[in-house]
């Protein structure tokens, strides 16, 4: 993970978020997930390919505000999870172990509704609500992935370790083991028949 | 530190803040802090003598989920911290170093308006605008201390590492570098006399 340089104004002034577009002022990494960066993540691929054979949606943009990665330091980060649905599943993040396993991570719902998706490294999983001034915490260990199953823009904050880098390898091979999809207008949350728990 | 118990109807749902009162949801440790708990902090005496032979303010409460304390895991806590002032000095914290001094803290402004005193070991302060929808970043090896310049409650949400530990003692017997007081219904912050710079 690089060692994030933040300047001396970033650290002296607060950094407002716009609840309204989930932006981060002075933040120091921008991240814009489009389906293409994640195809491999819905259980329909062949919905993907016919939805990237017309156009290329952004699925989620991510702002954060990155400090050095010494143990103990904190870093955070807007996620901004668009409405929408790939077949029937959910719009949602790639989702991630840390590649330190044991770092926790704390969200805040800022605005919009969905879920959070939260599984063990055995595939165990529970779903918490995301909503705002409500906070998830996801405890060492536990991979997590957001799920927008609202109309609108799901919005939310994350503090995590500086130190605990993103593991995406890991859901990209084996998946999550829950899908969160729509049936009958109402969200459903089903095993995933391509879990690979090994 | 204590090791918190944190059950698992705790982690499975979203902690929900009430942003009218500061208060958590499923809260693991609540802390009411009185001027009798922290007359040493103020810097006229005889004006805490005074209020404290007619009555004992509540200066501000806090509501904490703390976690574990392993490394790289994390807590948070909301602080209702109130209006007022002790002869011309706002309403504040005690402050604290983190036990372990290398833990940074992210502050979230949730309601009201204040500031944040940060301060190295040295005594080189500065500080910055404790607002709603405003994110503070407190790094590793600053003291920290929330001032309520405002007419109302002033609530913010803290997650810090849960192994970061409260070294309150440091600012009982140094002091902190800079008082905010009021002067002529403005906000000034101005040296402390009695800081102890060793």
């Amino acid at each position: 993970m690089p060692i994030a340089v933040i300047s001396l104004k970033n650290i002296m002034n607060a950094i407002k978020i716009d609840t309204k577009t989930g932006k981060l002022e002075n933040y120091t990494k921008r991240i814009v997930r489009k389906l293409s960066d994640m195809k491999e993540f819905y259980f329909n691929k062949s919905v993907v390919d016919e939805i990237l054979s017309k156009n290329d949606p952004v699925i989620y943009e991510v702002y954060a505000f990155e400090t050095g990665d010494s143990v103990g330091n904190l870093s955070f980060a807007t996620t901004i999870l668009y409405p929408g649905k790939i077949g029937n599943e959910f719009f949602m993040t790639k989702g991630h172990f840390h590649e330190k396993r044991d770092r926790a991570e704390i969200y805040l719902g800022l605005s919009g509704s969905g879920l959070m998706l939260i599984m063990d490294d055995r595939g165990n999983a529970y779903h918490v609500k995301i909503k705002p001034h409500s906070v998830i915490y996801v405890p060492p260990n536990h991979a997590h992935r957001a799920v927008n199953t609202g109309k609108e823009k799901l919005i939310f904050l994350a503090i995590y370790p500086s130190d605990a880098g993103h593991d995406y390898g890991t859901i990209l091979e084996k998946g999550f083991s829950k899908l969160v999809i729509e049936e009958n207008n109402s969200v459903r949350i089903i095993d995933n028949p391509k879990f690979k728990n090994q």
